[in-house]
């Protein structure tokens, strides 16, 4: 069991560092970076079919209940969550090799964009943290974590639909598609915020 | 198990209903067929949490193997799916909503997305049908169902980032994330589709 929720943490690891790859790969137009993120997706669905292998044995073979039964059950979602984060990190990098040697973003939304990639980092690192730790109050502060990438969500469709938009249709659908990839990645993280206090505590929040 | 298989398909209608009210919306510009969409989100979160208590009672008081543990726990990612997909229904309805009374559709894309709400109601359709009857034939003629929706996803980003794009960025940008809520919504159905295979044949398709 102590297995399983390490191997959680260490996935959730590495999909922190896949969109922290991508995010670099973005504003930096690195193609190496883009490359590393895009690269990190087999070995993270591996791992995670691994789990949910090791999940099942477990309920096969030893019938686990109440804690023991919500951490299964509770990680199988985790896995879930987990998985896509690196998915949409792989999207993230996909629409930089994409475009490259061209920027994806333009100056006016270059400091968004660092601030959508920290807000993502951020709520990863916590989720990697809550996960190692089991730690419902901790699982408690990801609740709230996308309220920040909410709003930079929201300034960044309203700044590619405003009047003032210089920079083209193709950049807009790239950006808005961007958006949606960072908003939904820190989702997960919610997610995943929620399955920890549900697992410790037996309540899943409301 | 019964009960479950039958309230998985169910719950899977309720997903296609809220689509195929959200296209509708889309299209005819009808409010009264988007508040339909949004207001089947709660209906369907709440027979989802249902769900899933009885998934859980049902580990730990009978200790499933085999057959019954992979229903169970392949179940409990369907619902995860179909209640996604209800989510992505709610999020198409309320672009309409928002845009309302304007059309959130031009003409020249008009076409492409009476195509796009086709090939979600004809794999929503399909996946109700696969959970009814958990049929592993059914659930195999899924796993292809979102090649024709990627193809129309992809000529839809196509004509929006075109050089003759006559719209706006406002419309190429809401053609965008719907794009993706459509794209998003077949991929469930496909993962509907694998699960039922697992299921069936306790071996996950590649």
């Amino acid at each position: 069991m102590e297995r399983l929720s390490g191997e959680l943490a260490q996935m959730c690891a590495a999909s922190e560092t896949a969109m922290s790859d991508a995010t670099e790969a973005l504003l930096d137009v690195s193609l190496a970076a883009a490359e590393r993120a895009i690269g990190s997706t087999d070995e993270l669905d591996r791992a995670a079919a691994e789990w949910e292998r090791s999940a099942f044995s477990l309920l096969a073979l030893q019938s686990p209940v109440a804690y023991d039964l919500r951490f299964v059950v509770g990680g199988l979602r985790v896995v879930a969550d987990v998985q896509r984060m690196g998915g949409l990190a792989v999207h993230v990098a996909k629409i930089t090799r994409l475009r490259h040697p061209d920027h994806v973003v333009p100056e006016v939304v270059r400091d968004l964009f660092t601030r959508m990639g920290e807000v993502a980092d951020r709520q990863a690192a916590e989720s990697v943290e809550t996960l190692r730790q089991l730690d419902p109050e901790r699982a408690e502060a990801l609740l709230h974590g996308d309220e920040a990438m909410d709003e930079l969500h929201a300034e960044l469709l309203a700044t590619a639909q405003s009047e003032e938009w210089r920079y083209g249709v193709q950049a807009a659908v790239d950006l808005t598609l961007l958006g949606r990839f960072y908003e939904r990645f820190c989702d997960h993280t919610v997610e995943i915020g929620r399955r920890v206090i549900w697992i410790e505590t037996g309540v899943a929040p409301s």
